[in-house]
């Protein structure tokens, strides 16, 4: 058993937060014979668990007295200082999880609660719906101290495969956001594209032959979109085989189309401002790619409304 | 040779437009043994074709007159008429097959301008960029007639796969705008998640992996939106593994997360509202999918602006 020996040999585990994806965590860790201990605000939503040999403990302090990991995962951070004002003292010398969703900044300010409580925090983020939970495939990106992760990596192996990210207690929740952006924003390309074909009473199915069926998985193939990734880091944009001016062309055929056949056309023309403005900005003559380099510039009005808010007492980034 | 008894045996072809495209097409016919003219503005740019057995027209007249087939490949629509004018009558009881970028009322627009010439016409839309025109994978999206379509099926295979539509003559220029629209949107996607991880020192090439080489393909698979498809076409979204409302959470997320980290914003913040409308008119409890019902409608501004251009003389909706 050598490959355990990192490794706490301890079963005992707690868990804050019953909802679905609390549930489903509770019942992947029964199953890998865990000791488990649950809390939740309403009661009666630890029944299942209780039933298949969950302790249910009354209070959050008891909870977090019966195990040294407790993980929670409740409906945001705001909730979960709630939940842990009174149990600071229990948690001291143990190890929190924290499963919630949030932003960076949140898992920065967490961190910092936990440390000044003597509590070692990693935070992790869910990337399958609660039925996927413990099934093979099923992943869970952790940040936070190494050391931490590695001694409970295989308690939490018990959830879904762990992905330890980096030190940055921010990069869990980061690559969360950025991974659900990246899936919203294609579905919506997808769902958009179909409105203008319904346009012209083209069925969906139809066109999903040839758009998911042809063009993506062979025009947009995602090992060609990784062949640039060295080009963006170097901000390298070679404009030979085509320039951002030619897919300006392009993309006010979208916007325009959008317009004359009666389909949404905010996103287009967002597209199409965008490319305009990274010509403006001199990336004329450099490939589509080039956009990237106004993506990692704040758009003004919020830069400008956020250092406002720098100067007044109580500014939060919430309301920008 | 039965399978050719429908189709033409003249191997004649005429050629207008000699930009990259152009060029690239001329190439391929010269490779399948066609008997080709051309003519391009600037005429010194058909001196390849021309070493290679191609015929140069001096007229538009002249190279129209030398086949039964005439293909153009200008930069758009205006400039094809300008073009056309003067050799409408060399065209009549021919084939014109345009190739022009554009939008589908641009391409009704010339088919009543070529059905009041006598001149049968085809739109067709270049799914490649120039060096894979005539390779295998090489799809040209066709519409209009089918009988015309059918009997110069042969001659456009010459080109690449061509794959025809539709008896609507706007499908080939509408399929096109709808799958840049998707490749465009899906591009955006993954360099503004890209710039996410990026403002925490990530690189492209390391986020790449996770989110390229793992979370696409597995979770946004193309087979997964494929089934999804039928749902769409009977404005059907379920709310039970998952609701809009959920999903808010996480565009919220997305777009503060956006703000914190000084990237650009207004994408997400667009799909924010989106899903915010979508649930102000009642789609809260179904699932993401019901914000397609919101890209079928334009957008209240845009329509707003076009009901006014269509109360002024001279309003067209390129200015929309
Ligand atoms: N569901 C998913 O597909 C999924 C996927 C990935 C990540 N996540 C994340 O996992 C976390 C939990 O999600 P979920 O789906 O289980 O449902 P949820 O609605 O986000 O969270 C429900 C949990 O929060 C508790 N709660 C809410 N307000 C509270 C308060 N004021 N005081 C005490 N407890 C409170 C609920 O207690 P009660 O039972 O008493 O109301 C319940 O335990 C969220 O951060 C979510 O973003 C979910
Ligand atoms: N390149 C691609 O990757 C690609 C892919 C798919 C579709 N397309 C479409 O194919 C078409 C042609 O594209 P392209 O790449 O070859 O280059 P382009 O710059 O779009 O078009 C160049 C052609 O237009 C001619 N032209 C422009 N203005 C003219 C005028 N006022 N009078 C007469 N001729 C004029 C040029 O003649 P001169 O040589 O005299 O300037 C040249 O023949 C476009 O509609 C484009 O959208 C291109």
């Amino acid at each position: 058993m050598t490959h355990l020996s990192n490794t706490v040999q301890d079963n005992r585990i707690s868990l804050l937060g019953l909802g679905p994806m609390g549930s489903a965590l509770g019942g992947a860790l029964l199953k890998q014979g865990h000791r488990l201990t649950v809390w939740n605000r309403t009661p009666g939503k630890a029944d299942d668990l209780v039933a298949k040999g969950a302790q249910q403990a009354r209070t959050v302090a008891e909870a977090a007295t019966a195990s040294t990991i407790t993980i929670v995962c409740l409906n945001d951070y705001p909730t979960m200082y709630r939940v842990l004002d009174g149990a600071a003292a229990e948690l001291e010398g143990k190890v929190l999880v924290n499963l919630n969703s949030g932003t960076p900044s949140e898992a920065r300010a967490a961190l910092a609660w936990s440390a000044e409580r003597g509590i070692d925090y990693l935070e992790g983020a869910i990337m399958v719906p609660p039925h996927l939970i413990g099934e093979p495939g099923a992943v869970i990106l952790y940040s936070g101290d190494q050391g931490v992760f590695d001694r409970h990596r295989t308690t939490l192996a018990s959830l879904g495969d762990p992905r330890y990210l980096g030190a940055d207690i921010g990069l869990a929740v980061l690559y969360n956001t950025a991974l659900l952006d990246m899936m919203y924003t294609t579905i919506n390309g997808w769902l958009h594209a179909t409105a203008l074909l319904d346009s012209a009473n083209v069925s969906a199915q139809k066109f999903a032959e040839l758009a998911l069926g042809w063009f993506m998985p062979t025009v947009v193939d995602y090992a060609s979109l990784t062949e640039q990734a060295p080009d963006l880091d170097a901000a390298h944009y070679p404009g030979e085989l085509g320039t951002l001016a030619m897919n300006l062309n392009a993309l006010e055929h979208i916007t325009r189309t959008s317009e004359e056949q009666g389909v949404h056309s905010d996103h287009p023309r967002l597209m199409k401002e965008l490319a305009e403005r990274a010509i403006a900005e001199g990336h004329g003559s450099q490939n589509y790619f080039a956009v990237y380099e106004l993506f990692k510039k704040t758009d003004s009005a919020a830069a400008a409304h956020r250092a406002f808010l720098a100067t007044t007492a109580g500014g939060h980034a919430k309301s920008l």
